[in-house]
């Protein structure tokens, strides 16, 4: 099978030498990706330069990207020739528009007005005590996948901090409905460390638990199997 | 001797997902360290987890920091018992303080009120279309140095980007003087590519050119020893 694999976290600059930067060491990405291929999967993986990567090997493609725009040029022409998309990418939700010192801010009668505008410089200035930075919505790949390619198997990841059990697993559910995923692996920040990845796998009808990112990888790839060979 | 070196990139915290990042692979801090111990001197080196680093030997010890909070606090301590601080680390210029909704900022009377804000969630919503950073400044450490130890050789650095040479010279002079620095290495993002590193290590009385991070390194050691023998 082709499987498309995202990984690691994409960053959004707000000059030549800053950026705002999604944590996520890619880890969990690359054991999915391993696992598929140990057992004779193709593996297209879109992700960072800093994420950490399998060894390259037969059957694995790696692609780098850093951003959400790139993101999204490279992902849909990739849904539209794999059969299934594992989302484990952690994406911006927001991207920068404009900085501009606190001082020039506070004076606007209108601050739509800084949403239209640029930065040139290629490092902002830094003489304010107070700047503001302005920061837009990025597209969210995720509700697309199924306008690409309306039988790719689609397979998405929801990271929530501090929840309730029942509101992760409400919010993945939604995240299923809306954007006509197969599984939504729920998981909570506080619920990961080194050795432990504690995530649910949230189906239409059902949710499997999985105490480590191994195991997540292991039914993940018995779930996509199954699927396929009914 | 013992010389005390900064490399790599803060990074400063939105939530618990997200941060504000200062790009630097901790590539010119780790071959200034290289060079130093290779001739003998002991090095303590505070720099990042996703830096590049040398590997452990004998007279290097490592302190991985994060964020400028962290920096301050450890580099305190260090300067008093150094003679010399090579502070070649990337360090954030702003922090976060508050992000809030576009709607909510625009309605504000007086936008001071953000600024005793703390936002509250471990990871912020991503409802809005647009939204707001308020971002202060961070304490310049380098302009403390002097104050922790008037006898430690200080050497910092600064990157502009796309400047004539004659506004970076002058940036570093007036650099120099503020902070009692003996050594500014002033250098630009256009001069540097993965071979080549103009800078120019600019001092009271000249200034040096070095075309290589190898040459930066070899200089600064030279530059080290030649004014602790007078």
């Amino acid at each position: 099978m082709k499987i498309l694999i995202t990984s690691g976290g994409t960053s959004e600059k707000i000059d030549r030498v800053r950026s705002i930067t999604n944590h996520s060491t890619g880890q969990l990405g690359k054991i999915i990706a391993e696992t598929c291929l140990k057992k004779g999967d193709q593996v297209t993986l879109v992700t960072t330069r800093k994420a950490v990567k399998p060894v390259e090997q037969e059957n694995l493609d790696i692609i780098l990207i850093e951003n959400v725009a790139d993101l999204l040029e490279t992902i849909e022409p990739l849904v539209q020739t794999h059969d299934v998309f594992i989302h484990s990418m952690a994406v911006s939700d927001y991207t920068p528009i404009y900085m501009a010192g606190f001082e020039q801010v506070a004076k606007s009668s209108n601050l739509q007005e800084f949403l239209d505008k640029k930065n040139q410089e290629s490092k902002i200035s830094s003489q304010d005590d107070v700047q503001v930075l302005f920061l837009k919505k990025t597209p969210k790949i995720i509700s697309h996948v199924k306008k690409w390619n309306p039988n790719i198997m689609l397979i998405g990841f929801k990271l929530l901090v501090d929840v309730s059990k029942e509101e992760l697993i409400s919010v993945a559910r939604k995240s299923l409905v809306n954007n006509q995923a197969q599984i939504i692996v729920a998981n909570d920040l506080a619920d990961i460390s080194e050795h432990e990845h504690l995530a649910y796998l949230v189906e239409k009808d059902s949710k499997t638990i999985a105490r480590s990112k191994e195991e997540i990888a292991q039914l993940l790839f018995e779930k996509i199997h199954a699927r396929n060979n009914v």
